[in-house]
């Protein structure tokens, strides 16, 4: 078993960097505070006589030599950035619990065969630079860099300029490494494994993603001298866009979810009607024909909403994955781990993106995951227990043993 | 008649402080360009043999001498701030029309019984410190000049901080001005007079307005793995109200109007439901019964829509003016001054607020107004012609002479 005590004091140690303004962190992408969390990582590292390459996406890979020259590693990790307004664990968890299994060997004096390489994946949240999970997109062939480095922030800031700013734009070409396999851990951001009272969630699935970007243009006009049947009320049009998004994901359930984070006025004046509204509509579904349904719906509503109100409605795809299906051995490994010691488990489908569901494209890969209180995430108020964190670490320790083989 | 050529070279001139970015200005309140704008206006007075006195809210009052020494100022202006996104001519023209007046008496050699004073008030837009007219509405002794001195803008800053670093705080005591009469030349911002085909709107009352600002608070949670039936979100409750109040104008109808300018989400990424939705409601009537009636609905109708959401609902009413009756005798003179001058002309209800609708509460107060195309105002396209700019001036300058004596 890991050493709980130790990865909880590492978990509290990170969330110290970028703290939020309720408990929880503002470690987003690429900024001052990536940088000193990624320096305290790093040091940990090499700490435990981890190895680092960097990417030129900025990605981390730590890597524990393996005794087996030939064999390819075998990778752990997740994000270390988080939402404007984030919690301690989201993606955190995932790299530091793969720090302490690399610790927990060392404590042990175990070596395996394959290498095991602890991974830190840049701007997994896609909160400053959309899309999620960016990096490892780049990683798995599905974005270009080029693609990736020309994304803006929404003060125009480029995530290329933004990586070279805070100096971690590595030397090695994204995507060169080879994986045997690949393990993310990761809280679960929702409330099934607490409510059916299971201490690891083994991930089969993960659902896919839309997240499609509207730009409303109305008229600028005066809230008070313009009547109501001249007005161009892009405000109005995104209203019953967001009310039919409601009725769409309602329609679609169960296995479908629907709604809207980002909304920005224009020119976001009291009286004035906005010109222009630009918000983002995320769907997701486990299952291919609800998502595709969905989009289809949503795309072929929201311009007769439009028109109806004289808005005009543009719309460009900003995110996307299908679902993915994670990897049966892996995931069967993961689930004897939990049994041999003696976790209660079952089955569950990722409701959140994971870097992990673009590893699948290019490797064997899966996900273990642990309750989250209330299911709450992306919330500074996002809460695990100690013991929590570690039954899904010791988890981890087991599938990866097994996996890179001693 | 008054120079219509000195008047448009005036106003281009002034333009060219603050440009936007389409054709239109940024000279918000308190910011650079509105010192620099105030400035401008100064040397322009100072030409004329006006002498200055600013009072403590940063109201600037140009004074030319009348050949009474008892008789009380007749007061012309308006104001030079402009919206983020706002015209060339909203406010601007109201304020170098009432310099045009005077360089025309000045030319003429034309000296007046009463004083005659031009006046540019200090945030008429509420663009960046809401309410609109807060600097007239201190003067008229609706607000406290603490209460002024405490409005923030949207990045914390307050009034009282801003016109001290813009160093336009006078001396002068807010309100110890006595007026003999006010009069405010402005454009339309409605479609009135174009469709009229009217060069001048003898303005005979304003409507009221109420801005309800509304707190709404959900629960921050993902948009992925957050199911549907554990989501408490303030996004679509935010949705629903746009809904109402449209639906509540709608049913005012005619005489009513109502929307939403401003809309903030927290913390506002897209796969994070938002906590808290903050916005703005703006209504207008020049009906008392359905302006207070409007108000009372959407207040009821508000917290049932968020309670059916689980979303706490508070609103605070940050603007409010009652419907204005004008000076019948003041009106009578501006629609003389209109037939004297063999300008078409017609009554209008202002769709706007104005400083004159405060102003209106401690002396004799009306308006004039010329057309503006399409009606559009809070626009970067707002336009009006030279020659019905120099109407509504022409029509001013009688007015005011009727009004202060020869
Ligand atoms: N795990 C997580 O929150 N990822 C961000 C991408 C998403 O929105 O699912
Ligand atoms: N004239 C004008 O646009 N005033 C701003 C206050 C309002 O919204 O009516």
């Amino acid at each position: 078993r890991v050493n709980a005590d130790r990865l909880w004091d590492s978990l509290m140690d990170m969330a110290k960097i970028g703290p939020g303004i309720a408990g929880g962190n503002n470690r987003q992408t690429l900024t001052d505070a990536d940088a000193e969390g990624r320096r305290l990582f790093q040091t940990w590292c090499d700490d435990a006589g981890l190895s680092m390459g960097v990417d030129t996406m900025g990605n981390m890979f730590m890597t524990r030599a393996g005794t087996d020259p030939d064999a390819l590693p075998v990778y752990v990790g997740s994000h270390l950035d988080t939402q404007p307004t984030g919690g301690k664990y989201d993606g955190v968890l995932g790299v530091l619990a793969g720090l302490e299994v690399v610790r927990s060997l060392n404590d042990l004096g175990i070596r395996t065969k394959h290498p095991i390489v602890v991974t830190n994946w840049t701007n997994e949240e896609g909160a400053r630079f959309a899309p999620a999970m960016l990096a490892s997109g780049v990683f798995a062939g599905i974005h270009t860099q080029d693609y990736a480095y020309a994304r803006k922030d929404p003060e125009g800031k480029t995530f290329g300029e933004e990586l070279k700013r805070i100096g971690w734009v590595g030397d090695e070409e994204v995507g060169a490494r080879k994986m045997h396999a690949y393990f993310e851990y990761h809280i679960e951001q929702g409330p099934i494994l607490e409510a059916e009272d299971k201490q690891i969630g083994v991930v089969t699935h993960c659902q896919g993603l839309w997240w499609l970007e509207f730009t409303l243009t109305g008229r600028e006009a005066h809230t008070g001298s313009t009547p109501m049947n001249l007005r161009v009320n892009a405000g109005l049009a995104m209203a019953r866009i967001l009310e039919m998004v409601q009725t769409v994901a309602m329609e679609n359930q169960p296995g479908a979810v629907g709604g809207v984070g980002q909304v920005f006025f224009s020119p976001n004046s009291r009286n004035v009607l906005p010109g222009k509204v630009v918000f983002t509509v995320d769907i997701r579904s486990p299952d291919q024909a609800k998502l595709d349904g969905m989009r289809a719906r949503i795309e072929a509503e929201a311009p007769r909403i439009c028109e109806a109100l004289g808005v005009g409605c543009s719309v460009e795809a900003v995110g996307h994955f299908d679902p993915v299906t994670f990897d049966p051995t892996l995931v069967a490994s993961v689930r004897k781990a939990a049994e041999d010691l003696g976790y209660s488990h079952m089955n569950i489908i990722s409701g959140a993106g994971h870097d992990a569901c673009w590893a699948a494209k290019v490797a064997p890969a899966t996900m273990i995951m642990c309750p989250c209180v209330g299911g709450l995430s992306h919330n500074e108020a996002e809460e695990i227990s100690k013991e929590w964190a570690a039954a899904g670490a010791d988890v981890l320790l087991h599938a990866v043993i097994e996996t890179a083989g001693i």
